[in-house]
């Protein structure tokens, strides 16, 4: 079934596999009248893309977007935008292997078991690459919601078991650490692990989080479309995600109702938390606070190590996994975990527009 | 907007708060010719209702549930199945404070900031009550789901610092315990960990495990509604959930690949895997081995200390909670992770039929 | 599949059959802080009932709705609204032959193709009384629609070969004419020529058309979820519906250009048309003017002349249909039609919201 | 919102204006194992393209569509298919004047109304363009129907006065005539009544039929998705449709019981009607019979005459429309008609496949 559109109102259609002629996003829903650009895709794609640190792959995709449709005099229409990556550097080559073979940690097995075939060059719709059309199409709420007086930062947490300090948070560290952490020293130490990793033959698992600022209160549509609830399915929609805390997460239970609840109090006529155990969530919609998430990744499947696997014909076999990866895939993620997190929060947002009778009656009566 | 709908082909619409008149679901899709009586449904219900245990609120709700449409000559029709449980044991006078005050760690804050007012009668449609309809309609496709061979299990892991031990699992302890815990000797240090914790005016959060036996791999749709996915949206649409963890969950984070990755093996025809760390999914699909995941509970929010918060005034002030409230939500939630689990899996396995030409083909030639 | 669920913001599920034990929708999406009693609805549930008037079934319904949540101290909190209806009239020994045998005209023979058997029963879901649910529903919409200047025309323009005459046009002839034409002269016709009907152990058709008023430009969203496409499903979705027309409809297939289009003017600022042709359309969206449009009824099938059939051995086999049947559809349709356009308008219009970012700044920058 | 995406399980969203750089549409949901190449697509899209007769537009646009994802050795992986048509022959100088005037007929207005401005080149989203993306989407459902026994015919029935004559029928004609009429002496007519209106600046409405054999009983989804309501929307969706007939349409509502119902027979152990007033559907679903159904279309609103209306400022001015324009929309609207019906039922086909328990548990008990 039609399992590549996600969102309501603000609504995207991913389309495209690793090793097809282009990859892509239709956004449907744009409201009208926003000024959009490539440029504006461009440098969030850019962040994604492999081939810019020794801790990334080596293969150069250029992945500049296309705008095909909905943008007229420099503005989106209302109309579909329809957005457009060509793949540039695919060496199908490198994938004969796995042709045949379905390898630990990857979608192979469950990809044959459901359709009976699969495109096997570089993990086609499994591939990491099927992102891309998410983080092009995040792009353009990023900048709606960016309009609307909200920032979304995710971030590199930790990768095995180096741990970003938090009281050395730097948050233009982010975009310049090849690790993405907000921690310059963190980010050396987790480099030096990531080498001893490839050196290993070996890859590594890490930690995203993410904090959402300005946030009005009420966002989220009880009970099945909680703003926590829709968080945790965009992220595990992620490849790779294994786990989602929403603010203090699994902390919470450990702990006592006395720990855990968070107080509200006033200050200028303004309702505020004194802490925000809850990550900027009750009941399934925002409180007000910052809303606070983390997001745990797996290591990369693909090792050089041999492994024991099971072939087509239903073989035990070993593999040995050659080509171009990864040793870790949370920083190239991280952009990833924003842009999700703005499709999660601006179609929400969109759908609290009718929440009220006084909505409907001030929008169509007083216009 | 319309926020009370789960599902894509197996659908249900819950409705209902704490203190209305009644609480239902209606089931759409439903496939024809289930045999289906209320004695399927009620056992579940009856595993939900409180007063039941030293350890939950003694209020007494008889919880029974009325098949109003979609059963005919004992079978499902195909039509809706509209489930009803009428309210009988609410005391709204033990309300009354509620509603001016905020209470910390609940929903009331949000509901007063999209809607402009709440009924704040129990809770109201934040109420643990809310989830009355989606175990009724849960226990619908648990019983579909056993005529397919599945069989989904949910107990409690932990309360507080109590875990249980896995080498004592007994199962049929999981509906004899006041906890469901699978573990007898855990469950009773679990219970009076609870009774520190009410004899201090406080409450406990706590784990929940569940695993799913049976389901064949390829089930979830790539790429935004993967199985676990799902599965994560599910649990976090259930009120105090802060946490969702797939296989091994956060552990992945901090692993190496050589650690996580599960190997294949054949035996007997049979393709499986040595290890699951994965919790039986790969790119968001069954693998076909059990599906395992954890879900992570907040203690309960109405706890009889005096706590700071804000009245609708804006005013600061301190709130004294009263009335009946259990001092864990663990144990009631048990029967709501198996609801939902089932009425995702289901849903997915619906939608599983037309993956591919072939099946069509067989379904409308050969028919 | 899930097939009762109808909007997109503002949806209803509906639920019962003819025979079951009640029947009723759940409204999921209604914006908080509409007052609402049951009277609101009753009023339009009671145009629907059928016993009323010597050309409609004798049966009697009482079909008293009961608002079973969403509302609290008068008010609609916007979470689910859950109305029933219960069925009290129900002969089920009336329907013991359609057990067995197909009627023609009727769902009997899709229903067992789809689904194995069927609640034989008083039509069982493809029953008229099905309706009910929608018209509950309706209601509301209705009531917030008029909130926001918009009211919405439904009446019978022709029965059989009886037309009502525009220039006698009376809109509170609606409510008195028991076959709820504007023309007291042609229902009197229309009476008598259903007398003839039934005289002859035959039934009619007939057509109902349908005027709103007050939609402002802009309201439909291309390309398929046009104004006039949805009002064309939701018509068609009303049993015995076969035709749908726009405006002037199946006449503009016989026009010229220059007949068909309608040209456009300004007075006193307002921009207006000099016909209204296109039934206030334009592209799938309001123009402004009145929405226009007429739908088609077949006769009842149930008629009490002996007719040639099929039954479920597969036999050929002559059937004699007996019990309380109108002899026409239309009058006790009008306000289903009227119900319909209302809910499709009204989540049409709540999608609306967002059309435009300028739309959005204003309401989360200005609030 | 998001109104640019349809259907269910097998779902499509089209992109793409008139003068922008391409247009196209992702088919999601589609099952594995078709063989699909762009030929078979190719075909389809020829038939709608322009500047192929005397009655069409000189416009030359080659359509060359191209498959971007989704297939990989020659059949469709059950991913997202990307099908994009690069735009070619726009001269965007021909619709300077629109850019500021309201065209009669054309959907200018709304869309000033809705989004606060437009891409006015050549109508932008609304088009007759923007079907291409359908007719690309609607040729693979085509394709899987064939593979089904299901086949798709729809031909022009009238243009202006002209109509065909059923006895003279010839569906080889559907494809040689510029008329897209089975009746090459009545297509003669058609051409020579065009011309006339040519001659005199005018344009002519018309109306498509479609019938479908192989479609089995029982498709369709009561009570919202039903088969006929679906194919209503399909069609009204389509630009310039103003009225849907099922079967006799609005012939019903002239009729008696007697004579519009159509009585069941059997012979060699198939069920069957002796007429098919229906047009092939009962309660919403298929009756096993052919489906029938007209689509009434307007005039081209583009005419050469001088036209009264509004510009942007809200002035009465007089329009004299240029550039290329079909003199009637019906022919090249055959080809939308097939795609929209067959996209429709193969929606609802494949929703089908699990109406019934029965149907489950062979898919997961005996595969």
């Amino acid at each position: 079934m039609a399992g590549s559109t996600y969102g309501t109102v603000f609504q995207i259609t991913t389309w495209g596999e690793s090793h097809g002629k282009a990859l892509g996003a239709v956004i449907d829903g744009c409201p009208a009248g926003l000024p959009l650009t490539e440029k504006d895709i461009q440098i969030y794609l850019d962040r994604r893309k492999p081939g810019q640190t020794s801790i990334s792959t080596p293969r150069k995709e250029s992945d500049q977007v296309e705008i095909l449709s909905g943008v007229f005099e420099g503005k989106t229409t209302g109309t579909p935008l329809s957005l457009m990556i060509r793949n540039t550097s695919q060496k199908s080559s490198d994938y004969s292997q796995i042709a045949s073979c379905y390898r630990p940690g990857h979608a192979d097995y469950p990809f044959d078991a459901k359709y009976g075939f699969r495109d096997y060059r570089g993990g086609g719709r499994s591939s990491g690459r099927e992102t891309a059309g998410r983080v092009a199409a995040g792009a353009v709420a990023l900048k709606i919601l960016s309009a609307l007086g909200i920032s979304v930062c995710a971030y590199t947490e930790s990768i095995g078991p180096v741990s970003i300090n938090y009281d050395y948070f730097d948050e233009t560290a982010i975009l310049t650490t090849p690790t993405c952490m907000p921690d310059a020293e963190a980010s050396v130490k987790a480099e030096n692990y990531l080498k001893e990793c490839q050196a290993a033959k070996d890859s590594s698992g890490g930690v995203i989080a993410c904090f959402v600022s300005g946030v009005p209160a009420g966002i989220g549509e009880p009970v099945f479309e909680k703003l926590d609830a829709s968080l945790a399915k965009a992220m595990l929609s992620i490849g790779a995600v294994k786990a989602f805390e929403m603010g203090d997460g699994i902390l919470a239970s450990k702990r006592k109702g006395s720990e855990n609840n968070d107080s509200f109090f006033t200050e200028n006529g303004l309702i505020q938390k004194k802490t925000n155990h809850s990550g900027g969530t009750l009941g399934g919609m925002s409180d007000g606070s910052d809303l606070f998430f983390k997001v745990h990744v797996k290591p990369t499947p693909s090792i050089f190590q041999p492994q024991d696997t099971v072939n087509k014909e239903g073989e035990n076999v070993t593999i040995q996994i050659k080509g171009r990866h990864d040793p870790v895939i949370v920083p190239r993620a991280v952009v990833v975990v924003q842009a999700m997190a703005a499709l999660t929060i601006l179609d929400l947002m969109m759908l609290n527009m009718n929440a009220r009778m006084e909505y409907l009656e001030k929008f169509y009566r007083e216009d």
